[in-house]
């Protein structure tokens, strides 16, 4: 190969050993996959940019990591079995191959975790900052896709894990928090998909908390033209964010990249949600129904919030 | 959706209009789709970045229509129909929203001559140049796509429609070369995926020509293990191309963007080819064998190039 150019070397020495069989050692400019018979696929792309949606010294695995993490976790609340994906990379010149081995390494890291491999994508080189974006293919049972639409009067709010850790961790990151075990660095470094918890029969509506749970909770309210009540003191919050104190309530209640799943679930299906997903905590924190979204404080207070959610514009 | 950040009304206004039933809307972070029965799909993604793929100051709805065409070109060369694609936009702060309405516009042209539709994707804000990013899907018959690989000894070398106007064209736009009447610019702009030519009972071994003639015969050389040997004077040049003069024979052989389609097709096939895309010419420039790739000139004489392709590392 030494008189192919720079670029097919790095995709034969980085991402070739990726390759899903279907991704035919990736020389062909396109991946042929045979669809699971009897399965929808559902698909789904995200962009990064550095200092964006991450920072420029972030870790290049942990980069990579997270690339493909918020789009399984896109199909975690489709209830979706991730299949594999797609990703172009848009280097700044002269980016150093260390930099492409450590990105590899981390998608590779992710592939053994998740079970799926990489089927194609594309490398160019940029002017600008590193330009990230991947799609991601996964598949359902036929018909048995959860939406965003489906929430009713009565259903349970319910969110995964717990929420605001990320956007604590971005702040930690910057200077205006501490966070001595790096707990909340890890969380906006690395997101957890909550595969294998949504399934049709359990969850009425669901998505993943990218742009902030007042936002998100606002998409599922819309989608269903209802609104929705909780309470932030049950507002699921690790150990870290408790002690950052009352101050950081409403950074954790509206900063993105919790990647956590919220739904709607039916009052019959709410006893199974607690334990449907090993070692995972499941946490009703209010009801839909009326026509707002309110937040209530310990007192039962509706509290103002500044702002709902992120917007990339 | 007043309350709704700019991100989403964007979405909303100018994307939405674009989406497939599969899209669900642009709802759900995600595209639900029922494979067509018995096929294959064909995945294929490509980045483009401004100042690197296009120009800067290209018009938005002929940059949208290349983003999507040079993807449909890697699945014509596939024998794949096309069925849809997702696509993520990073536009730098503060795009205004008529260049969205442009670049939308650009996309709904050119479904409605592909006859695909808009299954998912992103924006995002980026400090950086305009990045985009598209994954394109089609299907072919089950066992029925052609690859790279597959060309043999005495395989004749084909190739569609004009050779070299992409790369004129853009040394025309950048003041190198005339071009009174834009066709090059023209070709540089606005690729023409030949769809509907290749199927695996004519065409042993395909790839659309995006890094250069010369390169990409390469590609087809190496996944075969042979050379090959072409014509320079049977190139099948455009008017404009051949009004260049023969100083720019060579940018016409290593230039990359054409997009045409390079194909190794059996002495067998060889009679139907010219007339099985109507409209389209096509051209057998030379033929496949020995163990390098030689261009001869009109004396018959091995030519020596300067590059042999574009890399965009």
């Amino acid at each position: 190969m030494s008189d192919l150019p720079e670029e097919f070397r790095r995709i034969a020495r980085h991402f070739r050993p990726l390759a899903a069989p279907e991704a035919l050692d990736l020389l062909d400019d396109a991946a042929l996959l045979t669809p699971p018979p009897g399965r929808d696929l559902v698909l789904t792309a995200d962009a990064m940019v550095a200092g964006v949606h991450f920072l420029p010294d972030d870790p290049p695995d942990l980069v990579a990591r997270k690339l493909l993490r918020v789009n399984l976790s896109d199909l975690a609340a489709k209830g979706a079995t991730p299949l594999g994906y797609l990703t172009t990379v848009s280097a700044p010149h002269g980016t150093e191959d260390a930099w492409f081995a450590a990105f590899a390494a981390g998608l590779a890291e992710d592939q053994r975790q998740f079970g799926i491999a990489l089927l194609g994508g594309d490398t160019t080189a940029t002017p600008g900052p590193l330009t990230l974006s991947l799609t991601c293919l996964g598949h359902v049972a036929h018909g048995g896709m959860v939406r965003r639409v489906g929430a009713r009067p009565g259903d349970g709010v319910w969110v995964t894990g717990t929420i605001g850790d990320a956007a604590l961790g971005l702040r930690a990151l910057q200077g205006d928090l501490p966070d001595p075990d790096g707990h909340l660095a890890d969380r906006y470094h690395l997101p957890q998909p909550r595969l294998g918890l949504v399934r049709p029969d359990l969850v009425a509506a669901c998505l993943d908390v990218s742009d902030g749970l007042i936002q998100d909770l606002g998409h599922l309210c819309r989608a269903a033209g209802i609104g929705a009540e909780i309470e932030a003191a049950r507002l699921p919050l690790s150990d870290a964010a408790r002690r950052a104190g009352p101050d950081w309530l409403e950074t954790c209640l509206t900063g993105g990249d919790d990647y956590e799943l919220l739904m709607a679930v039916h009052p019959v299906a709410e006893p199974a949600i607690p334990s449907a997903l090993p070692g995972i905590r499941l946490t009703r924190i209010g009801a839909f129904g009326g026509a707002t979204i309110r937040v209530l404080d310990a007192a039962g207070i509706a509290m103002k919030l500044q702002r709902g959610g992120w917007s990339h514009f």
